[in-house]
């Protein structure tokens, strides 16, 4: 028998039955370094477009796109325009449109050319006097990463960085945020040298989704979930960030300079792990939740005893069919070289040594040309200690007595971000038997709206001067330090991945990580 | 804002596989005193019918109808063809009718007339015999209480009440047993003068309901709900028997002798009480259980210091209306006496004083022309020991802070019977503010399948000798203990109730039981 539905009852009773407070609406004068890039016209300004729409960001806000390339504010703002059409999950009308883009304005500047630095500030200047506008500066630097020291450098060239106690600048760096231990130090210091701690937002556009977030409300807004995540309660946890796609187009030779670890583990996968790991905080602001955060990294172990082998599992993907296409392998790819021996795919079983997690395995894993898209956090329950009830299953005349399913928790993040829990009830009929359901919380369709982009719950976050969704420093050190070890093994040595099939659930060595103590890793569907 | 939709989402991979295994049928001789009666002709027939349908009823059973009327096989057999076309929830064809009916045979008794007797069974044992059928006897005494012994006697007078070791008979006895604690003793005195004990089925039709089979199953097929029923988690419990109908037709004479608390208070509601409190049996069969079930009754205690007015509360329905019609008083019913002081609805506050729920407040109540039928437990948890999300509701420009609700899980029995959870999750949007939402396992739309009548499951269990869902003497004689003093003070003192309108939540009175501790009562909807 299968279950097939989960019937949709919430009554009013069990919900508030105002609405939400209306947006109260905050502003800054916002410079985008690399406006001339992908992430500028995909998500920063359809973003600043909805905060815009939505009341959150004060109309006196000015925009400014900063690049090296010529172009008027007319063309930025046509340009934008088709890009927020696109990109944006508000309509564009001429009003909305028209307001917004005439605070959007664009400032040629060569960080290379520090010449150009005096003019470049004057002209900034003139633009948030002409706004009117006297609040925070917010530089967005959507660039590469050689890039973010050079960047700062002309803001400080140009005036636009005051001094302590004179006002505020706010600088967004995205990642990477260097590619092992000694780079990212070397570019905290770096940037440590320009601004303070509290001045940098370090994003991780992962923190800014909305079931993300939720993980903490669940976590703390709810007191019967709290007593059970724990070594007492956990047999294992599973996160999981799958990626459908192969190379995108162009972005290859990065990837093959940084890889499955780098590019997603070492922030996404851990920064989820924080999350679920960390303990309630002293008080739900932001210096305090990183302070938890960082109890977790500062915590975490191997998971198993022996060498890197032992619990971190590289993988290749090699050609196989994906949603019935063939799909090439990664070395077939544009531009990866033929030899790469870069990973596509990583696993690892990590153990967080506290006294909360002691000895509850936490099986990560992220990868390439898995079968589908898919983050998901699963908390799997022990069994409970008694199995009192025998239940059947049959396949026509064939019968065997199957087990309970264990009790399972899982956020997913995207896609359709939820809350499931799955339980055993009783089987209708005539005997005591026992069968697994599902309850499922489908975030969107229950609140009946578009949840927010990641990008405009950050952004506006940096505007109101809200770190809680950003990594600190010491945060990212000790990423970094726990992954330094394995990529310096898997790279100082030339170690040949695991290959796995396109469209596999990667490298077989990656289900002996679990196998061991009984577990087996999901395969989420969607 | 509201939350509106639960999204629908089980995957396969969280159920089992296969189906459940094919039925194991059983037989056995059933004798149904009080043929002509409406329990049998509405439930205790088209169960029989839905068992044979399905194949959990040997083909050979013989099912004899007896009463005092005259009556042939033949016409009783067309009774019952009526009845079943209009009551069982299998369809009536002619094979399957057909092979039914002729098991099917009516046989006339005066059972104060001994000198029927030695005919009698004769004639029951000619029946057995032809039917070639040589399994245990069932006798369900679907006849007025006062019947009960006479009904007995009648068997041992027919030689059908084989002596131990020699034979199996198992007698099923309908409520009331008793209407005090003086007069159950007695009762069960008297039959167990006739019968040992365990061959006495006392049956409780509220157990054969899936959703309260279920209610062990799901605490002891789980993990993760166990650990928080207790007194660290669990705020209080309220179960709630609501009525909407008032007196039925010609019942109203019973009624008044009985009333609310010796009707459904003492049996239906302290069972459910016993399911939701008691310990983990040792093992899950009959007498281990009603051994769990016995000792919550046995610690059963009222739930504030002080007399009876403080912690149960009487009331009595008058002139009202529901559902937008005119409802009369309880007085004006037809056979009601004008001055009756009988409850027609009932409200305690209990504890059940033992090392898991000590401190917990158990409310429990029932009544009659209540706005709505439905019966559920709501287990309400305690808030989480830190509030740290600040949540905000607004009507219009009027916003005021919301603390948050507390979880809740809620079996509800009937209609449409369910488990749901409230918990609170993140409102999507710009800041940290918790909404509660309700997760619902709805079972009969999961499971796609109309579920077991009761009576089924409750007639197949006496048939295999399973008397895990009756009611022991003991179970009944603590139940009986509790709430004597209540009845004697009410009825003796002849206390007036606390009226409340028709269609109302019953009086203010049951209100002050719950306010003292900050609670209130739930309005369940449906």
């Amino acid at each position: 028998m299968s279950v097939t539905a989960v019937e949709a009852d919430v009554s009013p009773r069990d919900t508030f039955e105002g609405s939400a407070p209306p947006p109260v609406s905050v502003g800054a004068s916002l410079l985008i370094y690399g406006a001339s890039g992908d992430l500028t016209a995909r998500k920063l300004i359809p973003a600043l477009y909805v905060l815009s729409y939505e009341g959150y960001l004060d109309d006196a806000s000015p925009i400014i796109g900063v690049a090296r390339r010529e172009k008027t504010d007319e063309s930025f703002r046509d340009e934008m325009k088709e890009a927020v059409t696109k990109y944006s999950r508000c309509p564009v009308t001429d009003e909305q449109w028209d307001k917004f883009a005439s605070r959007l304005y664009y400032r040629r500047l060569d960080i290379d050319q520090a010449d150009q630095y005096e003019a470049f500030g004057n002209s900034v200047r003139e633009v948030e006097s002409a706004a009117g506008f006297d609040g925070p500066r917010v530089a967005y630097l959507a660039t590469a990463p050689s890039l973010f020291v050079p960047s700062v450098k002309s803001l400080h060239g140009a005036g636009l960085a005051p001094a302590e106690g004179e006002g505020v600048l706010r600088v967004v760096c995205e990642k990477p945020f260097g590619t092992n231990l000694s780079s990212a130090r070397e570019l905290a210091a770096s940037l440590q040298s320009l601004l303070r701690e509290p001045q940098i937002y370090r994003i991780d556009h992962y923190l800014g989704k909305e079931t993300v977030q939720n993980i903490l409300l669940f976590r703390m807004g709810n007191a019967i979930f709290e007593p059970l995540l724990n070594r007492n309660h956990v047999e294992h946890v599973q996160i999981t960030v799958a990626e459908s796609q192969g190379m995108e187009r162009g972005r290859a030779g990065y990837y093959d300079q940084s890889g499955a670890t780098r590019d997603v583990l070492q922030n996404h996968v851990l920064q989820l792990l924080c999350l679920m790991g960390m303990e309630p905080p002293a008080r739900f602001l932001g210096e305090n939740l990183r302070d938890e955060k960082l109890k977790v990294l500062q915590a975490l172990k191997p998971g198993n005893p022996g060498g890197i082998n032992d619990w971190a599992v590289a993988g290749q993907y090699v050609a196989g069919s994906l949603n019935g296409e063939e799909a090439i392998g990664y070395r077939q790819e544009e531009r990866v070289p033929s030899g790469s021996t870069r990973e596509t795919y990583v696993a690892m079983k990590v153990a967080i040594d506290n006294w909360r997690w002691a000895g509850v395995p936490f099986y990560l894993r992220t990868g390439k040309r898995l079968p589908t898209r898919v983050t998901e956090i699963a908390v799997q329950f022990k069994q409970p200690p008694m199995q009192q009830f025998q239940t059947v299953e049959c396949d026509g005349d064939v019968c065997e007595m199957v087990t309970a399913r264990p009790n399972t928790l899982i956020f997913r993040i995207q896609p359709k971000e939820a809350i499931s829990l799955r339980f055993n009830t009783k089987r209708p009929g005539m005997q005591y038997q026992i069968h697994p359901v599902t309850m499922n919380f489908g975030y969107e369709d229950a609140f009946g709206a578009k949840l927010p982009e990641a990008y405009e719950r950050l952004l506006l976050d940096v505007i109101r001067g809200d770190n809680t969704l950003f990594t600190r420093d010491d945060e990212l050190e000790e990423a970094w330090r726990f992954v330094d070890p394995v990529l310096e093994y898997w790279e100082g040595q030339k170690i040949e991945p695991n290959f796995y099939s396109a469209g596999s659930w990667g490298p077989n060595e990656s289900d002996r990580l679990l196998a061991a103590a009984g577990h087996a890793w999901r395969k989420p569907g969607v």
